[in-house]
């Protein structure tokens, strides 16, 4: 049992796909988060729904969330609104200050992905390898082939 | 809308239960993690999928993956092994390592939400509050009420 064999399908988003199309890709199907990949298709990192929502909350109201006690649904909607003409690529902390991408290719062994999962503490890995298509391999994943 | 429109059902492990039935739960219902409550059922913290997978894998191959490539399907019984006499405690972090508890009461707005979530980086946030019932809110539920 190998890296290739334990994929599931997963959607990614492009860098310069609009941020709202990302976001109603978390919601919708109700994921921890998308792969961000380049304009040649190449992973670039992880986009956790908490980030998503990072970006929507002004910093003060992040500082102290009580604030936010007082805002009201059209708040809400404003917050939204934040996301309006930014692409995925505006969501990501700047190069450098990115969360190592969690990779692995497709010979990669059980105790492998699991290795690299607990160091970076990552909900999911991405398996990639030459021409073999892209695909991800989820903690709960691993846990299930382990113990199921 | 507050916090107590927005909870789903999300299953909780209690920190004398035992590991191996965390890790089972996280793997078949394909969880990023679960609630772990006190013998009183007040949460204490989130058990990560990734960091049960820590505790399986043995420090020199946390400190290089690339080990794990030599080894075989009866290393990952054998990792598996590894939480058998343990419980869901004998996995967290030590106190005062543990996450900060994502947490609000269940009067919480979409915005204070979301900021906790922001803040502490958490795809999850625990809904308490006095005799209500314990809920999870999720970043993708969240995120499909903005943007659905």
């Amino acid at each position: 049992m190998r890296a290739r064999d334990l994929i599931g399908e997963y959607p990614t988003v492009r860098v310069d796909d609009p941020a709202p199309d990302a976001a109603r890709l978390i919601g919708s199907r109700r994921l921890p988060g998308v792969v961000v990949v380049d304009e040649a298709g190449d992973p670039v990192t992880v986009l956790p729904g908490s980030q998503v929502l990072n970006f929507l909350i002004p910093a003060y109201i992040q500082a102290d969330p009580s604030l936010a006690r007082v805002y009201d649904e059209r708040a809400a909607d404003e917050a939204a609104s934040r996301l309006e003409g930014k692409t995925v690529g505006d969501l990501l902390p700047k190069r450098g200050h990115r969360q190592e991408l969690p990779v692995v290719d497709p010979g990669a062994t059980i105790l492998e992905c699991a290795a690299v999962m607990a160091r970076l503490h990552s909900p999911l890995l991405v398996v990639r390898g030459g021409k073999e298509p892209l695909g991800v391999v989820t903690a709960s994943r691993l846990l299930d082939l382990l113990f199921g």
